[in-house]
């Protein structure tokens, strides 16, 4: 016990110097220099606690402050209080969510949270079915599974050599693992056809029922329509009314990918950018993004009850008795791909009990502040250019740092090629320095442009002010 | 930072309990007492964090005490002090496994944890691949998947619909997960070939041959054979090196699933059973079960490098730049089907640190010496049938319990149904005075018996001794 204290005093130092602005982001060291700094070896003979104990702070020395409140890096930063308490309690609770006989409360909370998010999405009194899953990439290969076995049941038995070609519709903005998924599946990545988006990385409603039809002509069968909401790298909501309308005349499976848009839901203010989610058949909602749950927290929502234990069920008699002495309807784990499955639901649980939605609310919208007070202060001023035009749906902010050496200059081949290495040479030096974390990608074809997201409520205007500056101070040279 | 420390005071409180064997294993409620019991319910407006201590308490109140010495109910039990550290440890780090740019640390902890982990297997200086994923089943679904991908690289872009009607092989005995994973990629159920088993539940190799024969007659084309090493139910271990040779004769994927067994690659005395598990061409291995890790942590070994990433990989390049300022491989996001991933390797490394291969060892030989123990108590004891003979090759020990009313009673219909009901109405016992769990099934034509398993290095023989009395207490009636 006096171990697990000891242990306890160096991650509350840790989670106190990651709230602090004058501590490192980073501590960065190349992958070959780290292995060679410190003996990570695996050796036959015990350590003694205080080696152990060792461990811990080196592991932590070099580990990326993620909670920092000037982590820009990933759709998921900061590090919340009372979700951190409860996944220590996950943790020492040590369990597995298959069966109510080993996981009493921690199923019923998931009954309750996931009826909770239901009812946010707006299906009637919360109806239909759902899960914790891994990751989003996850959650969304499970919809596409759903909606193929909705459509095919003897896909299960048969596989897919007893169906037809099926097809799946995706924007060309929207995350790889609706393409990860099809390979997954065996439904092929050729087999999904990526809509085009307009200027702002929104699905185009026309371009998706064009493809549609032209895919039934050739003999194909579209079963999924991937719609998302709030894409990785702009943000972007599709037109989920306009997507729906199709579906409907199409009688095809709507999912909306919501992993990172999903927590708008708490927002009264933002919401409507989710208008029409309600008419999906299926939701993916990361709790772990924007609402700041600990990683991982991943819920599929499915509006139609039943589907996803008659789609996965194998009926394993070891786990799933049908005598037992209990109502055997809260046995939830052959409506899973996994056997066992991590407890994700109780940090999200704990959270919203110590927020309320209304507490989630203010947060969100703080984010969603904060990235329109950016988008304000750059949209003008020298040295950027924004990858497109209009005020941020989400939180991401994407745009280009143009150097004094490159401002000015004509559009060339030559200029394109060296705005290019601007951003990596920018985060590399970000890094180095270790004061702040910003991602960049290129995105057809356009160049490597900053993505700025902001999930963590613990940044201010003062953090995105000193991000400005440290791009401007890094960059200048360039 | 207080509130934190008055949660660890909790859970300190609880781990304390756990291991004390006068606290019930469990206070059992049935589903709607506990739900009506507590108001469970997510609100708009905040609590209090007293509040919030209270929820803890009151979750902790009705959980399973999984680490407690005579809980005997799962493969995964018992609860490890530097586990739980670095679980804890993980929480706070916060971070995500897909690039070394967010988890320097833990990817070369995945680095230096797979590659021990293939030497125990037997590959050449631990060559080879592998990840850490959200369970056994996904690990299995990962092998499939693989497996298929390598035989017919096509099927990525193209789908089930251009590659022949493959075909899978696995003993009757075998996890669900394999039939899961087969429907899930789209090969079907009905393409999983079941094959027979010896009575203490191996595999049988000319039944195997036989089958893939016949297979190849109808025009389908085999390409995995899941062996076993350590079955759910009986333990058993499949013959591997025969099975090697077949999987070579025929040129097909072998599989080894060693989520159960895989532990006794730990051990000295034990290691021969998988003997042959160096020939497989993948190997799932769950430390979260034989080893005592923390929930969850599954690990998929592949033998074959890079197979992995050209299998999975769809080259997002808003995550995976490859203008990067690091050696890129490292960044082992796009091998993955998940996009995010949980941080599984920490408490595996960290405990490995701590007890040393032979600290592993240690307690695993404690475990099946603790079922060599049961098997001799109760195989010629009054009131006792084995299911199989001969001692345990696993820490599974399968029996029913004959209650005094059953003894010396003539096989008949009446005899098995009533035999039948014997384990679940013990087994609801136990639970209602929450003294001890243990798992019970039917298999094949055997009707209900309990299945022992031992994976808690903190269970003694006093445990087990206790485990009988509780039985013959609670079932002598029936």
């Amino acid at each position: 016990m006096s171990f697990l204290q000891d242990v306890v005093d160096i991650l509350l130092q840790y989670v106190v110097k990651s709230f602090d602005r004058s501590t490192k982001v980073i501590d960065f060291h190349y992958p070959n220099e780290l292995l060679q700094e410190y003996n990570w070896e695996l050796a036959d003979q015990p350590q003694t606690l205080e080696e152990i104990l060792l461990n811990c702070r080196t592991t932590l020395k070099y580990a990326i402050k993620t909670g920092h409140p000037r982590y820009f890096n990933q759709l998921s930063t900061g590090l919340d209080m009372v979700g951190l308490a409860a996944d220590w309690l996950t943790s020492a609770a040590n369990t597995n969510m298959f069966t109510y006989e080993i996981a009493p409360v921690f199923v019923l909370l998931e009954y309750v949270t996931l009826r909770k998010m239901r009812e946010m999405v707006g299906w009637p009194g919360g109806c239909g079915d759902g899960i914790f899953s891994p990751g989003g990439a996850i959650s969304n290969m499970y919809a596409m599974l759903i909606a193929r076995f909705k459509m095919f049941p003897e896909v299960k038995e048969k596989g897919m050599a007893a169906i037809p070609r099926l097809v799946a519709f995706t924007s060309e903005h929207s995350h790889f693992s609706v393409k990860k998924g099809a390979a997954a599946l065996g439904i092929g990545t050729d087999s999904v056809i990526l809509i085009r988006c307009d200027e702002r990385g929104k699905m185009i409603p026309s371009d998706l029922e064009r493809r549609i039809v032209e895919a039934k002509q050739k003999g194909f069968v579209p079963f999924l329509v991937s719609a998302t909401a709030g894409t990785t790298v702009y943000g972007a909501f599709d037109p989920l009314i306009a997507i729906a309308d199709i579906c409907k005349k199409y009688k095809i499976w709507m999912h909306v990918d919501g992993a990172w848009g999903g927590g708008l839901l708490m927002s009264r203010k933002h919401k409507w950018k989710l208008n029409g989610v309600e008419r999906a058949n299926s939701v993916t909602w990361n709790p772990h993004k924007m609402m700041g749950v600990p990683l991982q927290c991943s819920a599929l929502l499915v509006r139609e009850e039943g589907l996803m234990q008659s789609c996965n069920q194998m009926h394993a008699s070891y786990l799933f008795q049908q005598d037992k002495h209990y109502d055997l309807s809260y046995d939830t784990g052959d409506k899973a791909l996994q056997c066992g499955r991590h407890v994700d639901v109780f940090k999200l649980w704990l959270m919203w009990r110590a927020k309320g939605t209304t507490g989630f609310e203010a947060q969100i919208d703080k984010c969603l502040e904060l990235a329109e007070y950016l988008y304000n202060k750059i949209k003008n001023r020298e040295g950027y250019e924004m990858v497109f035009d209009g005020k941020p749906q989400h939180t991401n902010v994407c745009f280009w740092y143009i150097p004094p050496s490159l401002r000015g200059v004509e559009d060339s081949e030559e200029r394109t090629s060296r705005l290019m290495k601007v951003a990596p040479v920018i985060k590399a030096r970000m890094m180095e320095y270790g004061t702040t974390m910003v991602s960049y990608q290129p995105l057809g074809d356009k160049v490597n442009f900053f993505r700025m997201v902001i999930s963590n409520p613990a940044a201010t205007h003062q953090d995105i002010d000193f991000l400005i500056d440290e791009i401007e101070r890094l960059g200048q040279d360039l």
